[in-house]
Parts: C-alpha cells; structure tokens; sequence
C-alpha cells in the first residue's frame, strides 16, 4: 500500500477502504508518513468528504492509534457528556453532582485545553486543594466509592488525533464534518464509556456557525458512536451569546455552584436539566425526557446534588469551606463596568467575541505553556432580548491589570448589537438526534 | 502575511494576490514554508484552480526564485523549443541542425531527466567524444559562429520548480493545468530565449491524455508566455502511438540523423517540418507556415541540415565518424523479435506501455543516479492503421540482458490492440495555438 495511491484515490472522489484507512492512521501516527502527505489528503477529504463508513473506519483507526481506558470494573452505566466548546459552558462541573446524585456513575476524564478560559479541571482547581492527579485505581474506586471523580487525561489516549489536529490547526483543514466527528468520537470512545452524550453548540460562539451544519454532524458523531456499539445521543443548543451569565474559571465555578443550589441564570438551568435528563435516559435510569428532568430537578431540590458535590470535592482533596463561601474563591482586584451607549433591546451578544474579551483578561490559555489566571473573567448583567436604557450596565469585567481590563472592555463593546425593536430571541435548545433519527424542536 | 491564511483563501475558491504568491514561492523555496503547508496549498490549487493573472504571477515568481540566463549577447532571435514529452520523441535533435542551417540560432540548453528513455543530452552522447560542457562564454560564441550550439543546465535555474515539483510528485498534485503551466514556463523564461514554441503532446503517451486538456494546456502557456512579452506558439501533436519507430538513445539519434538525410518515417518528417517551420515564424524568418515548411525541407534536400549536423558534432568534441556511418553508434549485443498474434489493423500502439518496455532494458532512468544504457531499445517495424499478418513482425528489442529483453517484450505486447475492421488514423497535428487563439486543424 503507498500513501500516494491513497491521496490520488481521494482526491478523484473514490472511497478509501478500511485497510487504507488503518494504513494512513498507522503509519502517519508512526512517523512513516510525513506530513505533507497527510495534509495533502486531508485538504482531499475536505473537498471530497468521507461518507458515512469512511468516518467510522477513520474514528476507529485513530481510537485505535494509543491506549484504551477500561471502565468495566465501575458499576453501572457510565455515560459521558461532551460539549463541542462554547463560551461560559460550565455544564460539566454542574452536571457530575447531579447525574452522580441520581445514582449514575460518572467517571468524568477531561484536558485542560487552549480556549478563552482554560477547562472544566482548570476551573475546578480554583477550589484550593482539589486535585484531578490520581492513579486509575483510585479513579475507579472512587467513582464506585461515591458515583463520581473527575481525572486529569493521563496516558497516551488517541496520539493520532494529536497529531492530525495539529497538521489539520496549520493547514486550513479544520472544518469538515467527518474530520470533526472522528476526533471527537474517537477521543470519547478510547475513553471507555458505555453511552454518550453530546451537546453540539451552534451559532456565532461554536465550531459550527449554522444550524443545519450542526445537526449534521451531530447526527455523523451519533451514528459514529452507535456503529460502535456506544449508545449515543446529541443534543444541538445555541452558542450565539455566553451560556449564562459568567465567563471565566472562578467566575463559572460558582455560578455552577449556584445552580446546584436551585439559584442561577434561567438558560443555564434549562440546559442543566435538559442534558441531565438525557444522560439519565442513556444510563436507563429514567424512561422519558420529562421523567428525566423532573428527576434532575428533584436532586437539586432536596439539596442532594450539592451533598455530592461537596463529597466529591472532599474526595479529590478540595477544602468544602471554598465551595460553602463562594466569596472566599479566587477573585479579581478590579471590576470595570461596561455600561449602554444607547437604549433598546440587545438583539446580540457575540458569544466569540465575549470569549476574546476573556482571554485578553488572562483567562485561557494562548499557548499550551502559559498560564491562567483563575479570578479574571467577565459577568454578563443582561442578554439578549433584554431591554436596556442608555448607561445601564451590560456587564462586569474582572481585572487584574487595568490596562488589560481596558483592552477588554473594548473589545467586549463590539459584542453588542442594541436595536430600537424587540425581537423573539432564538431558542436555547434546537433538536435531539439519536438512533432514530433527527428531532427539531424548533 | 501569514501562510495559513493564504491556504484557507484558496481553499475558499479566492484569487491569491501577486504578493501572495510572491510570497509562498519566496518563503517556500528559501525554507521558511514547511511542506505540509505548501502540499495543502497545492491540493487546494488542485481544486479551485488558479485563474490566468494568478498562474501569470505564479510562473513570474518561479522564474524570479533562481538564476535567470541572458542571451542577449546572441546575434539574432533565440527561438527555444520544448516538448511536454512523448515516447520517441527525438525531434531537437533534428531541429537544432534544421533550424540554425536556415540561418536562425539555436542555443538549447537541456536536461537530462528522468524518464523512459534519457534525455536530448543523453541521446547526443551517444556520439563518441560529443560533450555538452562548456562554459556559458564558449556556450555563447559556438551560437554565435556556427549558429547551433547545445549545453547541459547549469546554474540554478528555478529551484522553486525543483522543489515544488518534487513535493507534487508525492502528493497526487501534478496534474493542474495552472501547475503544470508555469512549471514549464518558468523554465522556458529563464533560459533566455526570445521566442518559444511549444510541442503540447496530447493521448495516452502524454501527460495530458485529452485533446481539449492539452488545448488547455497549450493556450494557458502561450497566455503567460506573451503576458511576459515573449512571442510563443503552441502546437498540439498527437502521442497515442510513438512518434517514429525508433525507441532508446542510440536508436533515436540515428532516426533523427536519418531526417536530416531525407529520410526516415513519415510522422517524424511531417512534424519536424511542420514545427521547424513554427520556429522560423518565431525567429521572423519566414511569413507563413508553408514558407517555413518549404525552408526546413529545402535546407534537408541540400544537405545544408546535415552539414550543420557534422559542424555542431565537431564543435563540441563528437567524432563525425560515427554520424557518417551510423553502424558504428552503441549498438546492442541481442535483437529479439515481437510477432503478431492474428492478423488485422492495428488500431492502438499504447505509446507509455512501449515506453515502459524501453525502460525495462535499461534506456532510462529509474531514479536520478541511475546510469543509462545508450544501446538499447526498440525499433517498431510496424504503426497504427498498419494491416499485418499473423506472425508479421511487430517490433524489434535491442537487449544486451536475454532476461530483460523477456520482460520488455512481455510488456510491449500488451501495448497492441489489433482489430479485423481497419481504421482512421489519428491526426499527428491537432492544431496551433498563438496570441490569436485556438486554431484546430483536424
């Protein structure tokens, strides 16, 4: 077999087969293919496309490429949730507790991850002594212990991917659906699941700017998954302003506290419980849909899902005080305000831009090396569809450094679009796809 | 200026600018620009095509990347000749002698290539003591005093084409007409010639197997060709079937020392003929291409052609012995003899087959440091349209290796396709191509 015959077949519209499939992750992740030959078939699958094997032979083949994590000694069904990345989503650290709270194992493996703010584990450390360095043993124990830990990525979990994101991040082939399907779901199903959960953002803010393309691959990374034997669902939900109100480590920690104390931003509640009831429905612990939010919204009712919270920063070495006193959480020495220009309804909130604001402030990562800093971040005060009048204050930017602080604030201003007419503000929860089929539910 | 950006514009289907690709061609050749990146490039090229001012700027960036000759010190105008390449194709070196003993110099430097058969140099060195190393001042004077003079490429001519050719060869991302275009053309330009005819060979032998693509091909070469103020016509010529009957360096220069005598087979004349007297439009020597017809074969019936011929062997160091008794020349040790299976017309004489067969004997070169054996090759006793008799004989392989010679012959039998019905012959010239567009002539 030789990578030119396959870059040729490609390039003239054939299919690959499996074997060619193998062939290229192998030998690619092995260094016997160089990269200008990956990227030259890569830029051949974006104009080309894979069809519906192709993709799952691909998502197999770099599942394949490094280690596998086995779970089977947790009881249960472990059910995973993965968010393709939007701005001010803290869903993960709310929705452990909840899901662990109704009796659902999750044995949640996470990175850190360049962004504008850094990632669920980078969030959690804003709780002092809480640590996600544990040995898979003690992983697994504790999940069985108290239906929940979270851990840092360890091991060499699907090295093709590395290495193929990096080449598609240079070379302009980012952006095809089965590209983007096989490294998430080859990432989530090397990671030793038995059902998944996806929640594919759409709008301004996501990987995926329009709607129908959102569903699309929701459906590719859906019947990826089942191909493989992993029960999967995705749910499609709108990423065209921040998700609540925070946006920044600390800042999102305790406004996913909040939440599991019944408190918190409506939207965020809603998508709460929404994502909670499906993965209660994937681990069969509920029937229907409404079951399954009822039963979310029971847990955090009678308290019990900050019970679990609280176990589980307990667990992982966290001092509880942090998480009892939000107060006492990393906090920034400034807060700027960025006020109205004019009076009107907000018909936007560039949900991309927001997130620049909050890497200027020194919130995410530029580089894999740098560091973050936990306090600083941006609190929404209005979102859209809200009314404003001239000087109202839109919101709170965290700062550490004035000068960043104003660097932000402007770039925070062109986020906003404020017009004289109200508007129907577009809904939070698009669709459902399963095995089925697709859902729409708007 | 960032290269990622010039990836993700082409890929979207926009015109690069002149900067642009001023830039890629600089940066790459100098290092700056890894593979990976250039070979996505070069694929998404493949797909959204380039238009003419892009190819323009492109050629002109190659062109500028190396050395670029000046043959202004030449008396006269300078019409350089090339072919896309075919199997036989033993032209230039009956066209240098043609040309310059109508009074127009000819000052061809040439490579040695890799191929089935070895390059114009190559063929030429079957003349013992014949040398193509001189220096660019003695180069200058032998045109300048006997009109015709040939030399191996020096220097760094193009080295941008070196490069990205080399990584296109390994990436499936050769055959894009804007690609292939200025890779000639920036050769063409820097080599100093004022004038430049173009031989596009066209069918299965050829790199463009389609009529309408080499048309193609052909006028996007004279378009950058006179955008770069040099005068260049392009003629079409067919390569379904070898040209000639002589295949192999030493066969070749004795087929092509035969035309100069008047004789020889019929396509090889009617093409010299035909693109001789395109080179004598070119150099303003003649107003008409039947007057330039009419020219090449009177200097031929004169014996002024070959008079030339035994000067330019003598200038450069060949022992005119061996052009006068054409026996002497390498010849091979075994001749082995390919028979008809069945009687019929032969319709198809699949030229890249033929030439493979030659390769198998040892008349190319596998890789660039392979020696070549002058001697061998085959000698077609037989055409397209031919009728023959089972067991007529269809070709003669010069081997100096039996085992070789077995496998070469097992191979050239295939290149047969011999029906009952007779048959039209194809065309040998489709049709020109100068400023004023496309002429066909069949």
């Amino acid at each position: 077999m030789r990578m030119y015959d396959i870059i040729l077949k490609k390039r003239n519209g054939e299919s690959l087969s499996k074997e060619e499939i193998s062939y290229f992750v192998r030998e690619y992740t092995e260094g016997s293919i160089p990269d200008y030959q990956a990227s030259a078939l890569l830029m051949a699958i974006y104009f080309q496309k894979m069809n519906k094997e192709e993709t799952v032979y691909l998502t197999e083949a770099m599942m394949k490429s490094g280690e596998i994590i086995n779970l089977s000694s947790i009881n249960g069904i472990k059910v995973d949730k993965h968010s393709t990345g939007g701005v001010g989503d803290k869903t993960t650290i709310a929705l452990g507790p909840i899901v662990a709270a109704c009796g659902v194992p999750v044995a949640k493996m996470s990175g850190r991850g360049l962004g504008h703010t850094g990632g669920t584990i980078d969030k959690l450390e804003a709780i002092p002594g809480f640590s996600v360095e544990m040995s898979q043993a003690t992983f697994i124990n504790n999940v069985n212990r108290i239906k929940l830990a979270v851990a840092g990525q360890t091991g060499n979990l699907v090295p093709a991917d590395k290495n193929l994101y990096a080449l598609r991040d240079v070379t302009a082939t980012v952006d095809n659906i089965s590209l983007i399907a096989s490294s998430i779901m080859s990432k989530k199903l090397a990671s030793g699941a038995d059902a998944i959960l996806l929640d594919v953002k759409t709008g301004d803010g996501a990987f995926m700017k329009e709607i129908d393309e959102s569903f699309l691959l929701a459906k590719e990374m859906v019947d990826i998954g089942n191909n493989m034997n992993k029960d999967t669902i995705a749910v499609v939900t709108d990423m065209n302003q921040p998700l609540g109100y925070a946006i920044g480590n600390s800042l999102e920690v305790k406004e996913a506290i909040r939440l599991l104390k019944g408190e918190g931003p409506e939207d965020l509640k809603a998508l709460c419980h929404f994502l909670g009831a499906y993965m209660l429905l994937l681990a069969n612990k509920v029937n229907t849909e409404s079951e399954g939010i009822q039963m979310v919204q029971q847990v955090i009712e009678s308290g019990k899902a900050f019970e679990m919270l609280i176990k589980f920063i307990e667990q992982q070495g966290g001092d509880t005080a942090y998480v009892e006193d939000l107060s006492s959480l990393p906090q920034a020495e400034e807060i700027l305000i960025l006020k109205s220009e004019k009076k009107g309804y907000i018909h936007k909130i560039q949900a991309d831009t927001v997130g620049l604001s909050a890497l200027i402030l020194g919130a995410g990562r530029d580089t894999k090396d740098s560091d973050i800093d936990l306090s600083v971040g941006i609190v929404l005060n209005k979102k859209v569809g809200d009314y404003v009048e001239t000087d109202d204050i839109l919101a709170y930017i965290h700062c550490n450094d004035i000068k960043k602080g104003e660097v932000s604030i402007n770039q925070l201003r062109e986020a906003y679009t404020i017009e004289e007419n109200p508007l129907n503000v577009r809904p939070l929860i698009f669709g459902v796809v399963d095995k089925n089929g697709i859902r729409k539910l708007y």
